[in-house]
């Protein structure tokens, strides 16, 4: 990854390449069809089987949980769709700070009319405001989803989804977190989480792009939301993606057997950052709960509104250090960030997120601060 | 491909190396999210759009007519939710031996009660009855879309899109035509043809799975049915298969180069096998328009039902030869074909897809002629 830094990990990641490994022999000779009935099939549908397994295993669900997706968009779409059209939702709470996938997809259904929604409060330091959420959850009079997700890919602020998951238990509506930003990156024990929706993208931890997974809680009965083959049991037509199936499982393996090890060299990597900066630029702020209830990937900083801040994203590129002003999807359209607006009323300031993975190091962010140092 | 002989070139295929060789280094080193403003991620928007350009211009279309999306499934789904949600289409006209990714897609909104359907008869040929195609667009009172495939997956008969096409045009409707069989097979000239939709899944072209195109003629507005970030020109969200949209355009590319070359030896292996069957098992019959109006991929034939016949499936398994019963997707479901029940009423017959590549060759034929004379 020559002299690059990249620090944009809650984009996208490099793929291990013990992952791409376990995809070749899907790329090359393994390529049959899932679905046929002849044996060499049958290979193949029993590679499909196994990923599930494995990743059921490891998020501690039922195979019959698990299906897999073109990503985690994919997978947000499809639990919010079948909330409204199967479940008979009329009502949606969500927040201002979700995803594009999930606020976007609401939008739709608002728009047509389908459903009703709420936004519960967001406070200052990103965190939902528990309170407005169960006074919410307890105005209902329509069945309800509760959209919420799990980490912020911007902030990086951890939801309490046992939580969240109790109060939808209490008052009988349903629960989807999107956990893009989580899963691959903590354990989850899925069985004992009061949870009906989940969703995870490859991309997120090292895996292939292109696939992704939906749980589905075994009591939740859904149609799908891509229709045609009976693939997926009838929950996700198309022929599958049998390598970045296998991919996904493969990723997930990984990242779950190195989770201890992984986890805390990232989250020394994100302390070691913010207390560099802190030290070496006084003027920035964090944004979020970044050392409380937080991502280990994420750090999310201010810098004061300046003419040279302004141009930091710019500078830091020229100089192949790769961060993110927005999440990926808005940066590009250079909107700015709809999650920071919400939590930071502040106009006067450049946020900036760094986002780290295990292929990171503590001389990398020597070298970021002492260049921020130079540039500002 | 060790002995096996694979004749099921119309459910998936293998993946030309050449491809795998495009995409190598967007499954390594080039992994860089392209939605992301700093020059890495450039550097693979670059490549997306590149992909784009070349898709384009092999079918003769404008770079800003191709989306890339997860396959055929989600391309035909997504043509077909806009038509009814963006298009105002109140009506669609289809027929009985329709993709199930199209099939089921119009059931879905016949049953939500946003359209009526309309069945278009199709004669004992497996053609499209033209006449009542008129005739139903006539009748029209609300906008209208019709659906129909290019060339049918089991038993390879091609439709005259540009009749059918112009017709539509004629009556002010739609046209979605569902060319998942034809894209990379045939040229296409969508500046010269009149249609709205078309769709392609690179996996049945010796590209990878998990990623197609969605075409949408330049003068047709409609809405992503994957909600989310602004990727593909807010009409497909959800981080970009970099390597997946590079694989496709690269296995279009060597596809649209080899056209001459390779459909000729397809053709001559098809009616090699067509020749063979007759003169060694003379009571079997062709399904479909098999040597007029046909893909030269696929041939489908029905031997008379025995014992024997029942089990051929089986034993050609046994055999390590590989091919289909239905489609892929019903196959496996074991209920038969969906197609072949509309054609043909006769019930004392098996009918087998036998579909072809440029890999196969005409000892495989004299192998698999000779193994089913053995076996019936
Ligand atoms: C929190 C969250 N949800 C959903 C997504 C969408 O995932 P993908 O782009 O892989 O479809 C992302 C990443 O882009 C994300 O960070
Ligand atoms: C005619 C036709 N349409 C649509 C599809 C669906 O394509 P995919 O399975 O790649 O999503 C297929 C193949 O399965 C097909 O043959």
């Amino acid at each position: 990854m020559n002299n690059r830094i990249y620090f944009d990990n809650a984009a996208t990641t490099y793929m291990d390449p013990k992952v791409l490994e376990a995809m070749m022999p899907y790329l090359t000779e393994r390529f049959g069809n899932p679905s046929s009935i002849y044996s060499y099939g049958r290979e193949t549908r029993l590679a499909v089987e196994n990923a599930r397994k494995t990743v059921a295993k490891l998020l501690n669900a039922h195979p019959a949980e698990i299906f897999f997706t073109s990503g985690g968009t994919e997978s947000d779409n499809t639990a919010i769709a079948a909330a409204v059209r199967d479940l008979g939702c009329k009502r949606i709470i969500s927040s201002a700070i979700e995803h594009h996938a999930v606020e976007h997809t609401i939008d739709f259904f608002k728009c047509s009319n389908d459903v009703e929604v709420d936004y519960v409060e967001v406070l200052p330091d990103g965190h939902i405001d528990m309170q407005h959420l169960e006074k919410l959850l307890q105005d209902a009079k329509e069945k309800t989803l509760v959209s919420l997700m799990h980490a912020n890919n911007e902030i990086g602020n951890l939801l309490d989804i046992d939580a969240v998951g109790n109060l939808c238990k209490k008052y009988n509506a349903y629960f989807h977190a999107d956990t893009v930003q989580t899963v691959g990156h903590y354990p989850l024990n899925l069985r004992a989480t009061p949870v009906h929706f989940i969703t995870g993208a490859a991309h997120k931890f090292h895996g292939p792009k292109g696939v992704g997974i939906l749980y589905i809680n075994e009591n939740v009965k859904i149609n799908p939301l891509i229709k045609g083959g009976s693939q997926e049991r009838n929950m996700r037509a198309g022929t599958e993606n049998i390598y970045g199936i296998v991919g996904f499982a493969k990723a997930l393996e990984i990242a779950m057997a190195d989770y201890e090890t992984d986890s805390k060299k990232i989250l020394g990597i994100k302390n070691y950052m913010a207390a560099q900066l802190k030290q070496h630029i006084p003027e920035i702020t964090f944004n979020g709960d970044t050392f409380g209830n937080s991502l280990y990937t994420v750090l999310n900083v201010s810098f004061p509104k300046t003419e040279r801040s302004e141009m930091i994203l710019f500078n830091l590129d020229i100089n192949n250090i790769c961060v993110s002003g927005g999440s990926a999807c808005t940066s590009g359209a250079n909107q700015g960030s709809h999650v920071i607006r919400v939590i930071n009323k502040n106009p006067n300031q450049i946020p900036i997120r760094f986002s780290f993975s295990k292929y990171n190091t503590h001389e990398e962010v020597d070298i970021v601060v002492q260049k921020l140092k130079e540039l500002l």
